[in-house]
């Protein structure tokens, strides 16, 4: 989890958050009903199939899998026919339809509809992948590190993890990844399929796609047509899919089997309550602040005029949203029932271990943790600020830091290389560098500036990292400085300077102003980063892999393991629940939408919609609540039914949902989907998007 | 404390913080040297003199009182000369200094110096306070209240506090306040000498007077120049006074007796576990995030342009303060060792209660205290976002309310009215009813459209008060309507609408949008104000006078109450301490100030000072750190030595002193002033001030 781009899609992805019963390391999940992010080579077909009266067999579960795909900046999609064309949500593609807009054309507003192929446009970052296979390398990555402990096991892991992507043969049509599941009790391979031509075909108003704005996020009752359908291209011609999600006729309805498939980004359910403290009273309560600030700042932005809303709206919305989940979160964190539920189970765990000569070689786990956090509880802001590049926030610094560690990196043999520059990232890294997305100069200062000036703030100005990046300027000014003296918003510039090397990074260095501070930033942030795998990262994952085997010794691999940005399947139903006293129906219609339009902002329908009122039957379903275990990531992931078929997309969790990061209740968690039949009715009677409906309902 | 101008003090006041060691309550306070924010009436003297030899008399504390000054918007000053020269900070006249500038002249960045008493301009808002004596009324507030116990108990109070107020004579010179001391165990009236025609005379520019700006508050060692002098008039005339504080000649040193006499706003040292858990779970962290976002909208409010900064700098300034003064605040409440000790404590106590049969009469308390905390909780945003107003920051909103309550209430009986509205109260509403100051649309529009945001973001869109209040309409719309529909920014009009009473309220009210919402709004304000009184505020009281005089059972009077913004006296003596391992030495030098001096905003040295330095004599002490206990409310007090002699002027509190409203760390906590030195030769070598210089250092 320290990569840059797995930290990208957390975040992005928190909008839509986990529904299940915390686990509880005592006691095995047949206890607690529906709950589990599994990974497809270990689903619990057996316990569905005597709940629910249907076992998915392997055939099912390999046709599930293929016709899932990850969108590799932090959300979740599916294949909806044989030409590539993929349903995900808005607010997943948002990023790239404000890139293809500009003042005059603004997609966001006005939705986008590509008439025929030749009209659908190439987002300029979005990147899909299809897990093709799974590999258990756990003995190769463990005997790596045999012989060793603390730091030097943590190097020679990553080292293994690097090697072995390397050697599974990463290219631009396929990625090679080791996931760490278990907290580092398992280590596999996971073979995508990548895509990295992907175009827009269709999307919705964002007021349509995002109604009831923040107010209604993470809330249900809910009325919103979170959607926006991709394809994804090979060679420049559609590409062709041999698996892909039918249509369901009906889609769901009250009581009826679901399944979710996937990519949650992350939870913390496996943590020890050392972590949980840690994450309680620092991460999440900095986080939290340090959102609300920028809140404030960027809708003070936005306020400016509408071509400074219509540029920050993306990251608003993305702000908001994590600001909100993470209130959720802590909220749960803070909650003595949930304290006390981890306490009573960690204490037994321990006394467990303790008791147990056959658990002997798993003792001392706990206490190395507990060691882990008090050192990144000393190091956690200078890591956060400069490493994690919380004072940086610009497109132009990412772009700089990119070209300027790239060139450090890449002339190192594969394994040697920091994480995100090995081959197997490469093509990621280069879509992202070389994109052709408009960067604003205005908003890059405001970002920027409010950037340095919290990072001033919370280190202080005698902090020898402030002194040395901001010298005697003021964060305004060197903001400006930044952005107007260096030439990286030229894409030609870029690509140039990555093809380059080292010496043409070198060359340019001394005339660029972002270059040239990047590469004084990378001093400290690499000293910090060390330290932070040394005596965090690499602790954290032996002991937690000491905890993982300690449980598989005592329960098998009857669970799940935490949440990694991989792909997962949950099961689930279609199920109200009662919220403050009052029960709450698992079904919204459409009609409901034009009841709570008031024409205004966030709460104004699109005029297409009320243009076609006449024509649509209100009682259509539009959103639907089931007892899925999901969570940030799983955002535009398909909802089928025992035969595979769609009959929702994933697009949010209610507000009971947000502390799914730390445990479920399947009583109220409840993850909130768009009805597939509000999406057909949507996209044949509001929008005239025949050739679309023609596609996904073909019956082959 | 329920007061709005108590809140507002208590807030913008928050600059200045504690420092002594944590009250408990069973611990005499000798065995913690230095702590306490003494009444005059029950000084320590006796324990001064055996710690610094020097015994405090009755008339050395009469004189000392007497010199002193309240600024009642939530300050402290002194008087320096007898014809009402007056010594304050920058920070408690900046509002002022702000509204007699404009655009063309902006006293903020430049300074202000008066060349002769003609020259002095009266300040809108500012009403200085004189204490003139106390009186033991609690008997009479008691009898008031026997045979009833509750809200009814509540409310008889409150009757019998009015009465006795206007009993004692309040008008425009005389400001009578009953005080709730020791949570409810004791009621004092203070009868306080008022002053409304209050002028500025010097300030020196912004820059030197929060040198080093929002990264170097609470910290030391420290380089401001944080002075006002303002002078009281009467009758047009400068105001005649017979004590006032005389000038030392050698200013403070290192190990010297110091005393400080101010009016500390708000200590929550004799709160019980329950009250400190809500405050740690609920106000100070939704405090914290609000004002972060706050801050984050003020920033790019300001960054619109060079007028836009003018005029919010001040509110900013307060914003920041008041944010990283919680934060600060909220370190401690998490902080296990002040939680393990307030629990000790508490425990300790209930058990004595419960054992001691002579102690019957206070059982319960700690239970009652429980239940209203609970009750507390449920309707805290409510409470907050109506009644106090968190949702409609606009000043606009602030006169429209004051007019229509005002309007409802003065028909009244005295003791029925709502507190703020009783005749000893008038006099300071009517001063900021009529206040000249100028109010811009933007910037009320701004704050109204963020506050409205935040009012349906907390309390839901679907809320009944969010619904009744905003109908259809967004944050943005109806704060632009409000702002632009009301004429209450003509002066006139306001006296003339108060003039007039209810009848005139309520012919203006359909065609002024502001009155007319601000009346809507009382409903719901009004509502829930009252459950808080029964529920909340009642039943604290009553309980916290159970345990207080419980306490006093146990020790008698031998302990200090809480803060409650009136004049208190503390003693301590300069002095350096240790922070992170490093030894801080208690004075710094007026060469420091140049050598942070960086040319940019806020470390740049105004240039009047980067002129003046061939000048003068860099040792001069500049700031210096005392171990007085002082906490927000005390900036501007006078420090003073055994012979009342003006050697400082407080001004802020280092970082460590921040946790001081709950306990106090004589170790480490340091309250921090301008030296007196300092303040001297800055008026006459670069202010050339002879005019203040000579009125200040007649011997008389």
């Amino acid at each position: 989890m320290t990569s840059d781009s797995v930290v990208r899609a957390a975040l992005r992805a928190v909008r839509v958050v986990v529904c299940l019963a915390a686990l509880s390391p005592l006691l095995p999940p047949a206890a607690r009903a529906d709950e589990g992010m599994w990974t497809f080579d270990n689903f619990p077909a057996q316990a569905v199939g005597e709940k629910y009266g249907f076992t998915p067999d392997a055939a099912w579960l390999e046709h599930v899998r293929l016709s899932s795909v990850r969108l590799a900046g932090g959300c979740s999609g599916s294949f909806v026919s044989p030409d590539g064309l993929v349903m995900t949500n808005h607010h997943c593609a948002h990023e790239c339809i404000e890139q293809l807009s500009t003042g005059d054309r603004d997609y966001v507003a006005s939705g986008f509809l590509a008439k025929g192929g030749a009209d659908e446009v190439r987002c300029p970052e979005i990147e899909l992948n299809q897990l093709l296979s799974i590999e258990d390398v756990t003995a190769r990555v463990e005997a790596a590190a045999q012989g060793t402990s603390g730091d030097a096991a943590g190097k020679a892991r990553r080292e293994a993890m690097s090697a072995i992507e390397k050697a599974c043969g990463t290219s631009p049509g396929l990625r090679c990844e080791v996931v760490t599941l278990y907290q580092g009790g398992q280590y596999h391979l996971y073979r995508y399929r990548r895509f990295q031509d992907v175009r827009l075909v269709f999307a919705p108003e964002f007021a349509i796609a995002f109604f009831g704005g923040d107010p209604d996020n993470f809330t249900f009752p809910r009325y919103d047509l979170d959607v926006t359908f991709l394809r994804a291209y090979e060679d420049g011609r559609p590409a062709k899919v041999d698996h892909w999600f039918r249509w369901s006729p009906a889609g769901a309805q009250e009581g009826d089997l679901t399944f979710v498939s996937g990519n949650p980004g992350s939870t913390s359910r496996l943590q020890t309550l050392a972590q949980l403290a840690f994450d309680r009273d620092v991460v999440q309560y900095d986080a939290i602040v340090f959102a609300a600030e920028r809140k404030g700042m960027l809708r003070a932005f936005a306020a400016r005029g509408p071509e400074q809303e219509r540029i920050s709206k993306a990251e608003l919305f993305y702000v908001e949203n994590g600001y909100k989940a993470r209130r959720g979160q802590l909220e749960t964190l803070k909650d003595p029932a949930f304290a006390a539920r981890k306490a009573a189970d960690e204490k037994a765990l321990r006394e467990r271990i303790a008791a147990d000569p056959k658990l002997a070689a798993y003792r001392g786990a706990f206490e190395a943790i507990e060691r882990a956090v008090a050192a990144h509880r000393a190091l956690y802001p200078t890591h956060l600020y400069l490493e994690k590049a919380r004072a940086f926030q610009s497109t132009l610094f990412t772009h700089a830091r990119d070209l300027v560690r790239a060139a450090d990196e890449r002339p190192r043999p594969n394994e040697k290389r920091l994480r995100e520059y090995t081959d197997a990232k490469l093509p990621g890294l280069e879509q992202a560098l070389f994109s052709e997305a408009p960067i604003h100069d205005e908003f890059e200062i405001a970002k920027l500036t409010f950037s340095l000036r919290r990072f001033r703030e919370d280190l202080g100005p005698d902090h020898p990292a402030v002194r040395r990046l901001l010298g005697p300027k003021s964060p305004e000014e060197l903001a400006q400085e930044l952005v107007q003296g260096t030439r990286l918003e030229d894409v030609g510039l870029r690509r140039q300077l990555y093809a380059g090397g080292r010496a043409a990074v070198d060359a340019a260095v001394p005339g660029d102003a972002m270059l040239a501070f990047a590469r004084a930033v990378d001093e400290g942030a690499r000293a910090v980063r060390k330290e932070y795998e040394d005596a965090v990262e690499s602790v954290e994952d032996e002991a937690g892999g000491k905890i993982a085997r300690a449980l598989f010794d005592l329960y098998g691999t009857s669970r799940y393991p935490d949440a990694t940005f991989s792909p997962r399947l949950s099961f689930g139903s279609v199920e109200g629940y009662v919220s403050n006293g009052t029960r709450v129906a698992p079904v919204t219609q459409m009609g409901g939408a034009f009841g709570r339009h008031t024409g205004r902002d966030p709460f104004r329908l699109p005029q297409t919609w009320l243009d076609a009122r006449p024509t649509l039957d209100l009682s259509t379903p539009l959103n639907v609540a089931t007892s899925n275990d999901i969570i940030g990531g799983n955002s535009g992931s398909p909802v089928i039914d025992r035969e595979a078929r769609i009959v929702g997309l994933v697009f949010d969790g209610n507000i009971e949902s947000l502390g799914g990061d730390f445990w479920f209740d399947r009583a109220v968690n409840r993850c909130v989907s768009v009805h597939s039949r509000a999406l057909l009715l949507a996209l044949s009677k509001i929008y005239g998007a025949d050739r679309l409906v023609k596609e996904l309902t073909a019956t082959r």
